[in-house]
């Protein structure tokens, strides 16, 4: 059954919409995640400043959903009423993409955005393609939707890739959150070939890690599941080799912050520990990501693993829950070697070893 | 350095004691574990009624811990106005038997400990080793003591087989706490050779997985080795891969409840994923814990796989951090196969693979 990226937008529909733009108010609303799993509450953002303060305020979190919103973004900057002139649009979206670039500062997708969509009115301008403000809106607003489109239409094609590696009655093992919630689409990478297997009829179902320190799967994956009435299933980490160890698990499918030419993984801590399991009982091990995440210049010993505060494992939810001086070792991402990686999934394609020749392959596809 | 048990007793005087009997008095002191690690209180436990809630209320705990305490809760049975005669004394330790084993009905060690109290008591009347009531009492304080003794002999023991496994300025990664808290010795099974090392001036430290859903990791084994001295770094269970990976670990060393006599180890969940990935990496991987932990009876088949209350994943320290009917697997502890055991340490000796030869070998000598 080969689908194409239209049917499936046919087929499946995501119940949990955590990015929506309406285009007759021209106003953005956005699902707070903040407050999830406890509360679905959804934010309208009128402004950029509203905008930046809900990306600083982690209303709304994940690479590709902060380049979507930060995109639409510079479309609310233009909904300035001292704006009177093409001249004085390109002032406001340059002071827009510093206040927005500055909301969080170390989101890459953020500064794409923006700078994106900055260059993209320029050029509109330029050209003559916008002649007045409202061209340029109407144009800007098609830009923004673009981004938005591009980032679910490779979601669906890696969700058709993976849905290769789903047979009926499967149930797969993930870590943290890369689903619709992080990527703003609702779909999600890692979470796509589920998803699209449940549009379809096929029976799946999902084991999600809690995944300490940030808990995105007991507040983020569970959730977004639970709401695309798919089956999961919550285990605290400790609980992932034995699942395994048990047959629970048919397949693990992750998400990946930057995978290497040669194939080196890195991922949400945690993922490394599911890829050695999985490799040593013969379960499959894929990785979904989009070809945006590869970097094929740096070497795996280039790349520094980023720690954060100890009071994220001292404490949960503000609550102590360990001695307050004790030393703590709190990295947020781990590094899994090409050697545990069954396949690698993207939009352009599905990646088998030897990754160190099929990695260029594909990815400069 | 071959030391004998008498000259560690000399060399290692615990920080920190869980359990303390106060001959003068006889009273028994015991640390509320249950306020652990933030406040370090002491409880006197002066009559049956008061230890056996102490044993329920998770005030005592650990299988050694809450044996030592029965053994001492059965002597302070015989403080009590009611009892006239050695005849009293019986009914008065079958009715205490009765009350603390209720306690905790699951606990192994617990009912082993009051039998063993009772009979001791029965056996010493029988053959006139105790004429009076307070010939009774003085004999039932020594047996009580001889439990204690022996298990802390067993400790020592196994600590300083484990001291040969260790070098100076080694790293061991523990899982959840096979210490001397939960002995209730302040030596441990699992940590015993670190303390000993710290005794004799080797440099060693420790990394402390947190060990959720009980966070016995950060509650516990980080209070435990700080109040000894020893250098220890609390991790989230799901950055036991990463140390590994990085060089950081020189040995792995965890308890077990449970040993099967082809070598395979029940122990607190997530045990089993240290085990896998040490293996993968080459980091020896052992397992210490006392010969009665040895079952050679059952197949790995036979044991069940206990399984709690999902709340325990769904929330932490009573707060809500999941969708309330989120569906929860929950299993209290993992099965490591004898493949990626190094060796399990025991008072009697270390036993090498292969197991299924060599386990018979030393637990029946």
């Amino acid at each position: 059954m080969k689908l194409t990226v239209k049917e499936v937008k046919e087929i499946f529909k995501p119940k949990l919409l955590p990015i929506i733009w309406r285009d007759e108010t021209n106003t953005l609303t956005i699902l707070d995640q903040s407050l999830l799993p406890f509360q679905t509450v959804y934010v309208d953002l009128k402004d950029v400043e509203t905008t930046a303060s809900a990306i600083k305020n982690m209303q709304v979190r994940g690479a590709p959903a902060i380049g979507i919103t930060a995109g639409y973004g510079m479309v609310l900057a233009l909904r300035n009423d001292r704006i009177q002139n093409l001249n004085d649009a390109l002032k406001e979206l340059t002071r827009a993409k510093s206040i927005l670039d500055s909301a969080r500062p170390t989101a890459i997708n953020l500064a794409w955005a923006t700078s994106r969509m900055l260059n993209f009115a320029k050029n509109a301008i330029e050209n003559g393609e916008a002649k007045s403000l409202n061209e340029l809106i109407h144009l800007m607003k098609i830009e923004a939707k673009r981004i938005f489109d591009e980032e679910y239409e490779a979601e669906i094609l890696m969700g058709l890739y993976g849905l290769e590696k789903i047979n009926n009655g499967d149930t797969i093992l993930t870590q943290c959150n890369a689903g619709g919630l992080a990527t703003g689409t609702g779909l999600g990478t890692a979470l796509a070939p589920v998803k699209l297997a449940k549009a379809l009829g096929i029976d799946v179902s999902v084991i999600a890690p809690e995944t300490r320190p940030w808990l995105q799967g007991s507040r983020l994956t569970v959730y977004e599941l639970m709401a695309e009435g798919i089956k999961v299933t919550l285990i605290t980490d400790t609980a992932v080799g034995l699942v395994m160890y048990k047959g629970m698990v048919n397949g693990v499918m992750v998400g990946a912050d930057r995978i290497l030419r040669d194939g080196h993984v890195f991922n949400k801590i945690g993922t490394f520990k599911e890829a050695v399991i999985a490799h040593e009982l013969g379960v499959p091990f894929y990785v979904l990501a989009p070809t945006s995440s590869f970097d094929l210049k740096s070497d795996v010993t280039d790349i520094k693993i980023e720690e954060r505060d100890p009071n994220e494992v001292r404490t949960i939810k503000g609550i102590p829950i360990a001695p307050e001086n004790v030393n703590v070792y709190n990295p947020v991402f781990d590094v899994t070697p090409p050697k545990y990686i069954t396949a690698i999934i993207t939009e352009k394609g599905i990646i088998y070893p030897p990754f160190n020749e099929n990695v260029k392959k594909i990815v400069e596809r």
